[in-house]
């Protein structure tokens, strides 16, 4: 997401009159699929020439487009149903934030999809565009993902949402995409968890990133769930738009949902924070013991260098030297001053 | 708490049509008590049949459910008195935060009961759903705890709560569940004021590691009860619902209650953060004293260790190693040294 | 007051029928004064039986009460002036932060006393509560302290607060209430005066548990003074209760007072914070300091060592050993080392 | 920006009668172009008489000002135009933070043109001012820029922007200032992902300059983008001045970017943060380092050295000097500690 | 400022009745001076007789006050135009932060001189109080001060605001007022910039207390802006008691202004956080460097001192020390030990 962030020179070059793509994510080809159903009725096909997405029955309509990067085909689409270049622009400027827009003719929904990398085990985004007008919704996918993919066979096998009119659709797409997110959470609280134990074990310099690294995606994340949010609230509002209050309430359900969720991310911002005191005192505590196993050693040598020198010098009368047992008396002493040592050490809890 | 707040594959599985109990909490078995009461009569019992729970005289009911995790019995339980199904989704989610919702034949309240493991030390919650309806109080329980036993001995004793109305029963149980707060606070600030008392006498690591989790406790207290104390402000206002204004003094009780221990929860979170301080600043005094001891034991090695060093060389020509004092010189000197760089390290406040 | 914060079992315990003092402070006996007056006469009398306060004139009517521990006698008060159970309840819950309450017959304040303890140095607080009716004032005091001492004095002289109505009295109290804060920040402000000076000079351990123990007073200071500035901004209000207009440019000025106060304390805050990061840099500057003494002597005894060593050797051949002026050379080597050596350090400013 | 934020002194000196230019910007000479336009025709010439600049036709009038320190030409042209003596101290102040300000004739509107300086590397602003008029805008900028020029370029092609209102040439001003801070945060996010890779791989002292130079160019982003999205987003109100609902939606375009840049300067505060951290842990990790080799070197040579001192001494009976293979089993004895105190530290993970 | 804010025992001695000067300040003798003037007319003197001041022509009238300590003169000044007692107060307590109060009869406003001291470079602050009537403005300073002096000379030269209403002469008060404020701001900006500069170079431990004076100053500062600016923001508004709408737009520059400094006091604090970070770092850095040496001498030690105490040993059969170039090959060993392990050093980035 960081690195989609910095196509600034796309969006400046960008004009209202020619939108471009600013993303990275390029699909094989762009997909338009058009699925057709009411109660007793379901037909879905690709289609490749657009001017065939004009429903002419009275049938409901869904129009899914997978891939963004096919600019001329977005823009022919959005012409053919009339939407206004800023949306056209929306859909395509992935670097923006979720949002939320009402013209005359549709309301624009903007979001996104949140997936953590395999390889790269950082946050990636790709973005999920919603037109909603009587009887069609077009929905605007940057990426191949299984999101969505439920609701067809849904659509398919005629369940009850086939006989609710178009916002209950789009419930089933909000929720399919907000459920995606707490896979997401699940992926981190286990991250949060291993690194927790790590912690405690045994503190590791890669741990310092690894703390970084869930802190940055934390930071992500609540910059997509706090928008995400907005828009809930609302769609959850009695007598927005054309909702019927019936649907109003499971608005309301997804968006406690969401809640429940930034919750749950500013919880896990705090446990990181904690994570990071732990693991910088505990550097100092390390440093403590390394110290107290330098100072050890070196006062006990203290005192042996010193005799040791002391029996090595070559003064002519060191009466000492010719003790009989002078050599025996000088090892007692040594061991003597050693334990002394060492009972101080224990003494003041150093060892 | 936190290990529940994981269940997010069982959250996304969920469905409104075939909700499913979100928690780990076993009960052996739901058990579901019925007592009906008024003003001169008082009678409960455990019910098998959930059919027997419809009330038909005018006398007022309340219906206790303990355990959750037969999500079969307590749909059917919802459906006889014509529960909304995202009411009753809300009743098993309990990974969610408590709220309050209208609903037109009823007022559901989702409630947090907090507890401090006993072989854990962590907070722990379970779940108290309330839906009051004219006539009825239905609670569900997530686990079996002591809270609301009270209640029941009151009603047949028949205490005066007993002629009043239902959200004098209502008040009795949000009562009883927010006193339970001040007893996991009790247990907190002991904790505190132990941590407190070790960190002046001898910092250890452990503590760091007392601190962080007293730290999350109060994290999680102030989470829950935050919502708590937005649900009692609703309570408390002047014609809210069907409660009677001389109820509402007594909401507004409560409501004084939890701010009185949002102010606490506060209040600990500065002083733990002050204890944090505390214990790294004694970490660095603690390295400050060892290094102390390092170099003065080092530092007066130096000169003796040269002294010694000299005499021990065979040069041809050294006198003193001739004259008839030099031994007793060089001791006069090694404690001459030793004794005057001690003097200058007591002037340095080192010793 | 930290401690009194913790008696959660006796609030648990508490029940709005028979409400007990939660306190700790013990007076010898619950006094009772009764003072009668108006802008002519003035009487004041201890009185033993209770019944004996009912104003059966047309003079104006203070009941002061010191001392709380005999809840039975506070309830016989109340119910004598038809005083609502729930604000004896908070009479006697001395946990509780400052508020204020309106009811049908009365208005209700509760406040603050604060006092630094002589033997503690920790703040203690104790609580004066306010009942403010027609024509009657009630004080309740928790301990015996000289606030509202002088006020009895204005009345007996005949002050012009004699001849004005009960809101000039209510004005008289807070006001002495609210300056004896300025006495406790006195104090404060002394310590921290203290505090920094010992700092520049020399910075000690100890000196961390003061700022720690003052930073806590500030808390807890704040937490007071934030309520009762919200007490005095809804009495300075025009037209609140029947204060008159007059007695609200002075409640305005009480209110004045308290930002005033609140202000101190913010900055006192920060300046604590600075002392904090002083006092820590101060040991890193140490430890800085004690490892040049450290390395400077290690390492000009490295060389010193090392050339004693060597000639200490016995190889047969170590043709300076022979030389006339070997040892004279060897001293001159030593005393230069040392000076180059001290050179060196002079010039990386460590000496 | 930072030192130009000190001409405190000439601030103090203007005086509202004879505003005098703040900044430090001086281009050779003040040029002024008229263009004047619309749908059919357009002409564009360098004006040096300002009573030339009057507008007799019906055409569309922008006047550019290129440079400010000639107060006088700069009073002179704002005279011909009834410009209130406050809004020409408000173009000549250059150290004011954008705003606007509507009067009677007019809309003034200040905004900041940003660049990073290729010596200092810090962040460099220029004022520009707008004074949107009927059928006239004059722009006054600080500096030589390429800013606007491309504007004059779409004027002169006829594009659709000449037949349309002069909200239209108001927007692509506006359009064109905020694009340019893109360029801006592409340089940051460069630098902060340079900065990111030197961390991880050798954390230098001077990375800290550099997260601090950062840091400080986020802090003063951000006070320029604040009142910017303030602007924008009076500007994209419906019905505010005289601007057209249909251009309204392209101010909330501009007015989305503003946000969409906060959000992002908000990121990579919080990056910046982290990588402080990152670089104070590091050095904590470095000092552990170079701890440990100190104190596996120090520690080995001290049985090594008391042994040598033993054998070195003059005793008259150390058996073991004569022993046919002393001398062999000493080395056997030295390499013996040396490797079990090796495999001590390895068992410890210091080596 | 700060030793001015404990005078807390004056204010609580304080009495409506009869108020005291709280500060220190003491002006030779308090100065009285009536300036009588308008469109054709100016006259100025000092004032003796209280009496005198009371105006009866129609002229404007200007009261300067210099010096506070002597209350009595002060209340009879405020007797004379019927000023509340509380606003006499308000007048002497110097300690009360800047606020803005309307009586039926005058407005009153309170606000602060800012200077640096010289000698203790501390922030000192004066008490200016402007009483605004219809035709007279009376302005009391706490002491002689260069502020309000260029006014006179304004009114004496016949400058425009001589022929303009009470409300211009209030506009020139506060205005030069505010600029005061940004010559102090020259000075710290001045400081910070002298310290940012030493702590790149150098950095002793004297900084530190340059930095925190720096952070206490400017907490101060933004003490004193933000009720400057609320009280400017009030005289802004249009319509607000007697002020023409002309002059509303020179308040609201003047407004600007202190929303402008604000801006910078918050950057400035910024950046003090950032030097101490640097600082705090910078101490890191150098016991870093500091261990690096001594470690680099103690290491290469180690095996020089283990060689020649292996020589210097006495042992029957050491071979080596018989051989004919032993002495030469030790002296190769050693010269190769040193330079192997400073190569290794280096390799490690220490020297």
């Amino acid at each position: 997401m960081y690195k989609k962030d910095r196509n600034w020179k796309k969006i400046v070059d960008q004009d209202v009159n020619s939108p471009r793509y600013i993303g990275d994510i390029k699909v094989k080809e762009v997909i338009v699929r058009n699925t057709l159903y009411d109660e007793d009725s379901y037909s879905s096909e690709l289609i490749t020439d657009i001017k065939m997405l004009k429903n002419k029955g009275s049938k409901k309509q869904w129009i899914e487009v997978v891939g963004l990067h096919e600019a001329d085909k977005i823009m022919s689409i959005c012409n053919l149903f009339d939407i206004h270049p800023l949306t056209v622009e929306d859909i395509l400027n992935t670097a923006q934030n979720s949002k939320q827009e009402e013209y005359k003719n549709y309301l624009f929904i903007n979001l996104k999809e949140l997936t953590i990398g395999n390889d790269t085990n950082k946050l990636e985004t790709s973005q999920l565009s919603v037109i909603y007008m009587e009887n069609l919704i077009i929905t605007f996918k940057e990426s191949e993902t299984e999101t969505l993919s439920d609701i067809c066979k849904k659509l398919e096998s005629k369940a009850p949402i086939s006989s609710l009119g178009m916002d209950a659709l789009l419930y089933e797409i909000l929720d399919d995409l907000v459920d995606n997110y707490f896979l997401v959470l699940d992926e981190i609280s286990e991250d949060i968890d291993n690194t927790e134990d790590a912690l405690l074990i045994d503190p590791q310099p890669d741990l310092l990133h690894e703390i970084y690294r869930l802190k940055r995606i934390l930071i992500y994340m609540r910059k997509v769930l706090w928008p995400t949010r907005n828009i809930l609230n609302k769609l959850s509002k009695e007598d927005y738009y054309d909702i019927s209050n019936k649907t109003t309430y499971y608005f309301r359900d997804i968006y406690d949902h969401t809640i429940q969720m930034i919750d749950i991310v500013e919880t896990y911002r705090d446990i990181c924070s904690g994570m990071l005191d732990t693991y910088l005192s505990s550097i100092s505590n390390k440093t403590n013991d390394i110290m107290k196993v330098l100072t050890i050693f070196s006062t006990i040598s203290v005192p042996l260098t010193f005799l040791t020198g002391v029996y090595g010098m070559n003064f002519i009368n060191q009466p000492e030297l010719h003790f009989k047992y002078g050599y025996h008396i000088f090892w007692i002493a040594a061991v003597g001053i050693t334990f002394s040592m060492l009972y101080y050490f224990r003494k003041k809890k150093w060892i």
